[in-house]
């Protein structure tokens, strides 16, 4: 694998006499890809159907010929202004049922055919005209999915949408209303065009109604993505990658990536720790300039398996943001850590994000390589640091992990509809079992949830799936390792019933969850080895063995064989406890981390990160602050 | 009284061929009572006029052969999706000016007449077809009148109707900008059409102008009760019931009860402890899967006496629900101690919601007697032990209660529109006054706002009342035990103006407030006797006799004769004090229970309930955590 | 300097036979002005065009004969409901899209130009008749803008009047895209019209954009005021005021007020601390009954700059008010000490709200000299003392102030717009200072952010400007005491841009902000003189003196000559060390102030105000809570 650095680099905001000099810094800095042109519609087509394609054939050929590889975005997230006056009614609609406004960005409804349309048409003339370009190296698809969430609307167009989608998948009135349980409260209905979108009904609408509602604004992020791939695939051998942003769940990035060659990745560790990770303001504060230990690692191990292998970092903070709550600096050496740490987990690439801080408009605050008077900032020598070293790397792959995690999006919309417990939320719980999993220095696989073989891992957890899959069932009959299945796997139907029979359904194993229960941050269900439930309990009944119980004697973990079944959210140490003794039993090697320092395998190497603000021994060697070391397997 | 068991039951949920096993199960059980049919209208009347009576003909013929007394709903709070089409306008409108949609439940305006003929209209088909049924021994109207927030609407259905209401009310927009004060900002009205709901203004409304809108508001529910009411009862003998929810105070209880015949509730105790009940979370854990141990208390004499002596509980938790917050499993025997403590406190009959747990639709993770598989879930035999030990117990009638406390509707109205301070509630007041006689072990009678007689008690509580009504001032005038007045109570006119004299007008007794005070949660005043006011203080002047001084020497008591005026909110320890001297004072025998312990007197025993999750000793007696004991008096 | 008190009446609230003695009771108690007439359009004008002033005509007779000043204020707060009928698209418009209605007062949106006709006929006419009369000594225009949040309105004519103020700024839409950077989302517009208002975009909108509608709305809130200003001016010699609502800063008073004779503000010391100070429930338990000891100081001192030097109390809390979420009463004297405060910060006058409590309408729990039923309140006897004392003081001006504190809106607008951190907001910072300045027993001068001249000052703070402007960066350069600038001053350009080599711009000395950080409550960037920013810190280079250092030695305060740029947000312990080692440098005498203890000097005598709960020692004199003590100088 030949990993490389880039940068986000917008030659639109700067006079044109500056690109050479920019573009011969890139290269001086060990830069190798420059991604450019992801929100120059307006510049591209000033007025409809009128181009200018002069410019971008220009920045194109000076980064070309500096020796820079390009990654083109298409703009299709920033529509220019006179879109609306051509198509209306494109603007996505809040649950409140307000118009979002032109005026940022990702102002379009993903149910609009008519702009569907027009992201075809501009990604097929760019592909057209820069399909066989030398220097373009990558194509990115829109930016950042969803962020601002984007994904659902309210729209006519998706109410609209949703109704056809809905009588493809059902066919008849009467089928949907078997399937959701309309008789419950007499919500049957004679048309499909009398049921509305899931907003502003008197109290919760139906769940199925919402999961359908989730399903059908996940496919059309899908064909909105697959709109533009099918038109620039024709042109092009160079891959086609979309930058996911962090910890976004509303649209199932398995089936977007299907469509892709590469998953990239927005990665803002200090952002994302401030904006979107549990957690107290004591904990958050141990981590403020470093980010979360684990989230960064998480993500790179979630995309990478959505690209099948093929991961990049495509935006890298390199200094403070302007979007999050409070936007402090990096510690010094974080900026060379976050890459590091994205090659440990098997990025080709990773790219800064951007080149040079813009002066103006809504990121004017968000740092980059360079500060907006082109002088260096702090990133930039850490950023040439990295390229130097990766220089004197060998070109290693991803080591094999003993270790799975299934991840589902489904599930995450299924517990965001049902909930049940204030705060139970499926990449919450994912990532708690992630994190232990991570303190325990071991490499993780994510998987999908419909992975038919699990013959490379001896370990596999499989927390919150709404429903085991077939493959998925029979890969856990077929399996020899252990499997912690649970909490909450496959309680439920692919319609969010609970099945006749209560799940969860385990090859082998009689294992039956009989009540659930959702916990107050005051409360915990005690067990016996002296762990904590926290959160969600489930009360199980059975024949399985128990091989935890609550200290007032119930089943905590019961199976039999390969399978066990988990019957509530552990705390950490808990988690801790419980993913020892399973790799204890199982001779997977573990480690007793110092606090912040975390560890992954390549083939050759072991990579040490110490996300602590101070030094932290790993045996004999001192690692510093921000500090990365790696030593030869 | 014949005190009886029942549960609620969907046989629309179920296979036809299971409704006789359901029957025979619950009557094995000890089950006397079946609700059914208040959500069934789309399957009464799949579409407009076309009726399907067959089904419920025989599930009514298989419950009632198999023993049981029907309670029937009218499912005038489910109308199907087709009378949307039929009204588009029935929808309310919430403050935002957001149409609350079809999906859920309770999706009708109060104020729309169209749709209240459709529910006179369905009540009557029913009844005529129904009224004489032998098995039907009981009715439902509707179903929990203001959840979800129901009570208001800004439709233009309710504009009209207001505009009406006014119309009728005040004659003449001179006498109405007369009674409301709007000399005050240029607020007059030239004719009633131009008065506008009191949403959505610049900064708060006329306080009158919002008072009129609730009064108006509660009038549609009670009429829109009553039209049913008047239709169903030409056809039955069968008593007539609404399930109130609990903690509901936005229409006037007391009016709607007076046209039926019953008044029934519904309690959920762990579910309102968790989302409507003031606390911190340590106090909320320490009752978590018990309830708090006097909210039920509360609604049983609240309803008891808006029932004129009959009183029911129509849905009883049985185990974890799905709609709070946090959904935590009862302690076993919970659900057997909340029956017996309904019926200490009165109840006819207490029915479990719901016989089997639905696998699919809202409610699906809201447990019952059965599990979705229908095997038993942990209440049933629960409920089965009550049953059996009813067989055993006496028939008794309720005790007489030393001690009443008014409780006013009206009054919360007020107090909502003109809070003062943010934390000022009626409903809070109320229960803070209720939870320290009870926490005295005083059996209690909450009465009607125009009590004309209190002969019947010692000691008599007015917290908060707006206003005093003649008949009760009258009776304030002859009663020669004493009635602790106030906080608030009687410093306004029925317009939700300050009376020129200043109030509160208690006969014979000189006391005026003249200045109030809303206290935050950081401060309060000291008294005297070491107590203290919270949340609110008035300055008294008069002549009266002063029984409690603050600690500056402001009066804190201050009255003459019977009548005695309570300047402030006591904290707990504070009524504890005030309470026990007053019943000292008044030979009223109370009682210094163990944390955790409440008692309730019937007329041949005195019941004592568990609510702590540990055992409490009463006399030489150990009452095990969830326990119920009971002696002769 | 003539030194009165007065009060504010309301004669249309009272049975006209009550004016005469209510006239005469005022008098009696030293006052001497009464402000009549801003909320009594409907009674000037019942119906359009058709007028009643008999009754305005005797009240005013009534109050002058009987020796009384009077301030009459023009009623455009509080238009008649017939208005809204002529005007029905006069109303504003909230963020969320909804028509902010009729039924409390301010209903009018500044940009509604046929409303703004309606407000100068009106004023006219009363110009007209009362502007020779010899009992109208001075008039009120209006009543609070922006209070209760009307200064911003997303309605058509906002919309319509935005685009046509970008219009006439920018000229073209090619130089309006210039400025905003709109290039960066291809946010482009091609014609005015296009321009729609910031609420509801999919994320933040471009800041600029914001910036501009925030400079449009104040721009007619000044132009509202001064089209009253134009009408009144012509027909009468007596000075015109506006009352402004304190910690207000979405318009800019500076523009307003240079239209206006004097300056006067609505004290509400207890009211304040509750909404709208920043402070732990502790803090402010500290100063309940006080309100915050610095809040009124810095208002007087601002509205006194505005007034150019004439500044009045149009409006003193005098016991509990109504709106706070909390509202308990001033401790005895407090009613005095704020009075006796406004003199000594150069009031003119102090006029307490309102004479008698209104027993009606929203305002009906607010306090007043008298109670409802015309009894005195407590304030009414504090109210008198203060008049007696006043009597006995000799007649005396301002004493200059040592330091001068600039305080700029369009700052307050451009950190609203872009905060970058969430507790970043203007007035925050610039109180922050001012604190820290009084603190330690400094007169303050509040000055205009374009001051040219800074001769009469050793002391300069100016935190937080988004430039400095031309005069002021001139003053700067001539200046020869210190001056403080920062955190955050002159980084911005006008259009809310970084300017390309990076701010600030201070004469003769070389520092620029390279970096900033925006802090959370947990964290804090420690100095080497054992202080701490809090909320931001900037990373500064150049070549200027380094007068402290953070602890891990960047620069926190760095310039040269008088000139020094402070890196970041000092806590209150680091302001004290700061401005004492400032005061020292300067010669400036400090004091060591107990708890509570605040004080300022007159051209002759030392005020001393006790703040706290307690009796504080000053020297030898005791001076109780509540208390205000004096000596020549
Ligand atoms: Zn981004
Ligand atoms: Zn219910
Ligand atoms: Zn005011």
């Amino acid at each position: 694998m030949n990993r490389t650095l880039g940068v986000c680099y917008y030659p639109e905001h700067w006079p044109e006499d500056r690109w050479e000099t920019d573009a011969a810094q890139m290269v001086a800095n060990g830069l190798t890809w420059v991604r450019i042109g992801e929100f120059a519609w307006s510049l591209m087509e000033p007025t409809p159907d009128a181009f200018d394609w002069g410019w971008l054939d220009r920045a194109i050929d000076v980064l070309g010929k500096a020796g820079l590889k390009i990654v083109l975005g298409t703009p299709t997230a920033t529509p220019p202004r006179w879109m609306i006056d051509k198509h209306p009614d494109m603007l996505a609609v809040d649950a409140n049922n307000q118009t979002r406004k032109f005026g940022s960005r990702r102002h379009y409804d993903f149910s609009h055919l008519g702009y569907r349309e027009e992201a075809k048409r501009i990604a097929r003339l760019m592909a057209e005209r820069y399909g066989k370009n030398p220097y373009i190296a990558a194509w990115q698809i829109d930016n950042e999915y969803d962020c601002h969430d984007t994904t659902l609307s309210y729209s006519d167009a998706a109410r609209t949408g949703f109704q056809d989608w809905l009588a493809q998948r059902y066919q008849s009135t009467d089928a949907l209303n078997r399937a959701w349980g309309n008789v419950f409260w007499s919500m049957q209905y004679d048309t499909f065009d009398q049921i509305a979108l899931p907003n502003l009904t008197v109290t919760e609408p139906n769940h199925p109604h919402v999961l359908a509602f989730r399903r059908y604004s996940s496919d059309q992020v899908v064909a909105f993505n697959k709109a533009q791939v099918d038109v620039i695939r024709p042109h092009t051998d160079a891959p086609l990658i979309h930058n996911y942003m962090g910890r976004i769940t509303t649209f199932d990035h398995w089936k977007v990536g299907a469509d892709l060659d590469i998953a990239s990745w927005d990665s803002y560790p200090i952002g994302f720790l401030s904006d979107r990770i549990e957690g107290t303001a004591k904990e958050k504060q141990t981590y403020l300039r470093q980010g979360h230990p684990d989230n960064q690692a998480f993500h790179h191990d979630l995309y990478r398996a959505i690209g099948r292998g093929r991961m990049w970092v495509m935006e890298q903070q390199p200094g403070p943001v302007n979007w999050a709550p409070y936007n402090p600096a990096p510690l010094p050496g974080m900026a060379r850590l976050w890459a590091w740490e994205a090659f440990a987990h098997g990025a080709e690439t990773v790219c800064y994000f951007r080149w040079r801080q813009a002066p103006f408009a809504q990121e004017q605050m968000h740092a980059a390589l360079l500060r907006p008077d082109a002088e260096p900032a702090p990133a930039l020598a850490e950023a040439a640091k990295v390229a130097h070293e990766l220089a004197q790397m060998p070109e290693v792959g991803t080591a094999q992990s003993p270790v799975a995690l299934v991840f589902d999006y489904e599930s995450a919309w299924a517990w965001d509809v049902q909930p049940q417990g204030a705060d139970f939320d499926m990449f919450r719980l994912a990532f708690a079992a992630y994190r232990g999993l991570r303190r325990a220095g071991l490499n993780v696989d994510i998987i999908h949830p419909e992975t038919a073989d699990l013959s490379a891992y001896k370990l596999v957890l499989a927390p919150g799936l709404m429903t085991i899959s077939d493959p998925f069932r029979a890969a856990l009959a077929a399996f020899d390792g252990i499997a912690l299945i649970g909490p909450r796997t496959d309680t439920k139907t692919t319609e969010l019933a609970i099945p006749t029979s209560l799940g969860p359904d385990l090859p082998n194993a009689d294992v039956s969850v009989i009540m659930s229960e959702s916990l107050p941050p005051s409360d915990a269900i005690k067990l016996q080895n002296g762990g904590k439930f926290r959160h969600w309990f489930e009360h199980l009944s059975g024949t399985g063995d128990v091989y935890l119980s609550t200290k007032s004697g119930q089943p905590a973990i019961m199976g039999s064989g390969s399978l066990r079944y988990l019957a509530g959210w552990p705390d950490d140490d808990t988690f801790d406890q419980i993913i020892g003794n399973l790799c204890d039993t199982l001779d997977i090697p573990t480690f007793d981390l110092p606090k912040g320092l975390r560890i992954r395998d390549t083939e050759t190497h072991r990579f040490v990160f110490n996300y602590a603000a101070k030094a932290r021994k790993w045996g004999d060697v001192i690692i510093p602050a921000a500090g990365v070391h790696w030593e030869e397997i």
